[in-house]
């Protein structure tokens, strides 16, 4: 059965680099199975301080629960169940 | 060469289907050439309204343009240097 698929926002991550959005990934991946959670890609722009995340998970509580506990809590978690 | 990549949010785009989704992709497709962007993805919540596109291009006015000559101008348009 087909996941649904989550866009989450960040605020505030200014001055985000490759190296600090990698380990933030990786930190999640490391325990997004306890939520089944996929954690797929994320986009950053350090000047903004934006951070997008798209996901697949049972809910947006258990994506905003596996970014709590990392560390990053997500500003805005939305379903996104349409896609090109 | 590398073109940038940019993350653009579009709000108030509620009720999107996949069908409008991809029509409206589709006409950004069809001229984005005129202005070098490669539109690569887009994502949407009928609920919120809100949609995401990732595109590659030479300026963030560069996509602004295109979405604006199809008729969905993005409300803000984000560099995005780092991915994951």
């Amino acid at each position: 059965p087909h996941m649904p698929k989550f866009m989450d926002v960040h605020h505030g991550m200014h001055g985000i680099t490759p190296e600090l959005l990698t380990q933030a990934h990786q930190a999640d991946l490391d325990i997004q199975a306890d939520e089944n959670v996929d954690f797929q890609r994320a986009w950053g722009d350090p000047d903004s301080g934006m951070v997008w995340c798209i996901s697949e998970a049972p809910s947006a509580e258990a994506v905003k629960r596996i970014h709590e506990r990392t560390g990053h809590p997500p500003t805005e978690v939305y379903p996104v169940p349409v896609e090109v």
